[in-house]
C-alpha cells in the first residue's frame, strides 16, 4: 500500500531541547518565548491555527459583507468566512486553478500551495515557502510542508492590524497592569498558539532546507515521468504537499488505483457549492471550471516517506489506469489551455 | 519575590514517552490515539480550548438568544457566547460566588473551580476534579490545576450532541470517504486537539493524585492560617488553582503587597458590565455582590513552586496590610453571611 499522505513532523528529539527550554521558561501559553521567536523566523502574527487566523483577520481586511472566495478549495476558506459574519460568494478559478479575476473584496487561495494573486487576502494554508505577498494567513497543521501539529501564522498586516489580531486571539483583551487583566474592548476568541506548537514549528523550520529540497525532488520526479499524460497544475518551483493531476473518470481511476494498493485522495472535491452548508451561497456564473475539478481531480501519494520507486510504481499504475475502460474518450474540460492531452489517446510507458 | 501563579506542567522528561508514540503512530492531530486515550480518561470530548468548547456546545444546549451568566466570572464566558450569536445577560453573584438561580438558559460558572448548580450548561474551566455532572467545560489551559499546555474538554453532553460537537470542531465536515472529503451539513471551524497538547495532558493526568495532593495541602495551610482574619470563598473539598480572598481596599491591599515582594491578581475583575465590549449587555438587576467584589478581591500567591513558609509570609503580609491605613473600617459588602467579619478590627497575628 502506499499512502496518498504521511505527515511529516520533527522527531521527539528534535522537540525535546524545545521543551527542555520550556521547563526553564515555566512558560506554557500566551505569547511565550519560542512564540515569539517563532514569529520573529516567519515574520508574522501566531495563532492557533488557520482557521482562526482567517476568522480574526477577515475582519480587518473587508469593508463589504458579501467576499469572493474560489468554490475549489478546503472548505475552511468558507467556514471561516461564515463564523466570522461575511457571506461567501462562490466564484470559479481559471487556468492557473486559482480565484478568477481577485478584487479587494476577495479571499483568493492558495490552491495546493501555488502562489497565486492574494486579492485583498489570501488564504495561503498550504502555501509556506510559495506565496511572499499580499495579507495572508499560512497553515502550520500537521498535513503542511511546514508542521507545528496545529497553528497558523499571519503575515504581511499593518502594524495596527497586527495589534488587533494579538488582542482578539485573546478574547480581545487589552493588555494587563500588574494588578488587573486588562478590559475587553472588542470581544475576541481564544486562539492563541502554545509554546509545545512552537516547538513542534521551530524544529520543523530548523530541518526546512533539507525537506524542502526533498519535497521539491518529489515533484520533479512526478513531472519527469507524466509530462504529456497527464495535465498537471501549473505551479512555480516552489514547496508542495500534494500532486494533483487531472484525469478523465478520476473518480473510476481512483478506483482502479486503490485495487493496486496506490492510495489517492480528491481533495478539494466535492467543490464548495455542492455542500449542503454551502449549498444557499450566491454563485458568480456556472462554475464550470470547478466542474471540470470534481470529475478529474486527483491527489497522487506524495509525502517524504516515498521512495523514487514508488513514484515509478504510481505512474505505472496511473498510466494502466488511464488506459483501460474509457468508453467516450473525449474531454469536455474547459479548464485548460491544452485540452488535447487530457484524452486517452496517450503514449504508452 | 513570591509570585501569584507559577503554571505546573508535566516536564520534558516526563512528555517524551507519549513523543516517542507520536513518532511511532505518524499521527499528529485530527483525533488521533493520544486524543483518544485522553478523551476516554476524562470521559468528555476534547477540542483546542475551553472557549472554543464553549462556542460550539452552546448552540446545542441553549434554545434561547438571551442567555443569563455571571458578570463575575472570566471574560471568554461572555466571548464564547457572543461569538456563538448569544446576547449574554449579566447577573449578579451569590454568597456561594456563582450565578444566582441557574436555570436552563443559564451559563453557569464555577467560580475559580468551585463547584456550582449548572444550569443549563457550566463553564467549569478551571474545575477539573470539582464538578461533576451538568454539560461542562473544562480547560487544559497551562494555568489550570491539570494543564495540556492548551485544550478543553467538554462532559455530560449527550450522544447526539457530541457527534455535533465532533464535527463542528472539523469545520463541520461529515466523517470522509475513502476517496474524499466528507461535505459540510453545518458550518464550524477548527477546534481539534492535537496530539501534542493530549501528550501534555496525559501526562499531567499521570501526576494528578500528587498535584492535586499538593493543592489541598496549600488549601489547608492557607485556611488555617486565614482563618477569621479575611472572608474566603465557600469551596467544598475540591482541587483549586487560586486562592482569592475579600479584604476592604483590596487594590491598596494588593499594592501594600507588592512593596513587600508579594505579587497577587485581581481576577475576574473588573466584572463584565465593566468592560467597553460589554457594557451594552443586558444586566439583571443592580449586580451588587460584584460591585463588591470589585472593591474586595484579592487573589493570592498559589502554585506548587511555593513552600509552606511562602503561605507565612504571605499571610504575615496581608495581616500587616489589612491593619494599616483603612480611615473608613465599614464594610458595605453585602456578600457575606458573616459581614462582621470584613471589617479591620481583626485579631492580630
Amino acid at each position: 500500500m502506499i499512502k496518498v499522505l504521511v505527515p511529516w513532523a520533527p522527531s521527539a528529539e528534535a522537540i525535546l531541547p524545545y521543551l527542555r527550554e520550556i521547563d526553564a521558561n515555566q512558560w506554557y501559553t500566551n505569547n511565550g518565548p519560542l512564540v515569539k521567536r517563532l514569529e520573529d523566523r516567519m515574520g508574522g502574527v501566531s495563532v492557533s491555527s488557520a482557521t482562526l487566523g482567517l476568522e480574526l483577520a477577515a475582519p480587518l481586511v473587508f469593508r463589504k459583507k458579501r467576499v469572493r472566495i474560489p468554490a475549489f478549495t478546503f472548505v475552511a476558506t468558507a467556514t471561516a468566512l461564515i463564523r466570522a459574519g461575511f457571506e461567501p460568494v462562490l466564484c470559479d478559478i481559471g487556468d492557473d486553478w486559482a480565484l478568477v479575476d481577485p478584487d479587494d473584496e476577495s479571499l483568493a487561495v492558495c490552491p495546493f500551495g501555488a502562489s497565486t494573486e492574494p486579492g485583498g487576502m489570501v488564504d495561503a494554508a498550504a502555501a509556506w515557502g510559495n506565496q511572499h505577498y499580499g495579507a495572508r494567513v499560512f497553515s502550520l497543521h500537521a498535513t503542511k510542508a511546514l508542521s507545528g501539529g496545529e497553528g497558523g501564522m499571519i503575515c504581511g498586516l499593518d502594524e495596527e492590524q497586527e495589534a488587533r489580531v494579538r488582542s482578539l486571539a485573546n478574547f480581545g483583551l487589552q493588555p494587563s497592569t500588574q494588578f488587573e487583566h486588562g478590559v475587553v474592548t472588542e470581544s475576541g476568541t481564544n486562539a492563541k498558539m502554545s509554546e509545545y506548537h512552537a516547538a513542534v514549528a521551530l524544529a520543523s523550520l530548523d530541518a526546512w532546507d533539507e525537506t524542502s529540497a526533498e519535497r521539491k525532488q518529489l515533484e520533479a520526479a512526478y513531472r519527469e515521468r507524466l509530462e504529456g499524460w497527464v495535465e498537471m497544475q501549473p505551479r512555480l518551483n516552489g514547496v508542495y504537499t500534494t500532486f494533483p493531476v487531472l484525469v478523465p473518470q478520476a473518480e473510476r481511476v481512483a478506483f482502479d488505483l486503490a485495487s493496486k494498493g496506490i492510495e489517492t485522495r480528491r481533495w478539494y472535491t466535492p467543490t464548495l457549492e455542492r455542500h449542503p452548508a454551502f449549498a444557499h451561497l450566491e454563485r458568480e456564473g456556472a462554475l464550470a471550471n470547478c466542474r471540470a475539478m470534481n470529475e478529474q481531480l486527483l491527489c497522487l501519494p506524495y509525502h517524504l516517506h516515498m521512495s523514487e520507486s514508488d513514484v515509478d510504481q504510481v505512474c505505472e499504475v496511473l498510466k494502466w489506469a488511464m488506459n483501460r475502460s474509457v468508453t467516450t474518450p473525449t474531454c469536455s474540460r474547459p479548464i485548460t489551455r491544452t485540452a488535447s492531452q487530457c484524452t486517452v489517446d496517450q503514449p504508452r510507458a
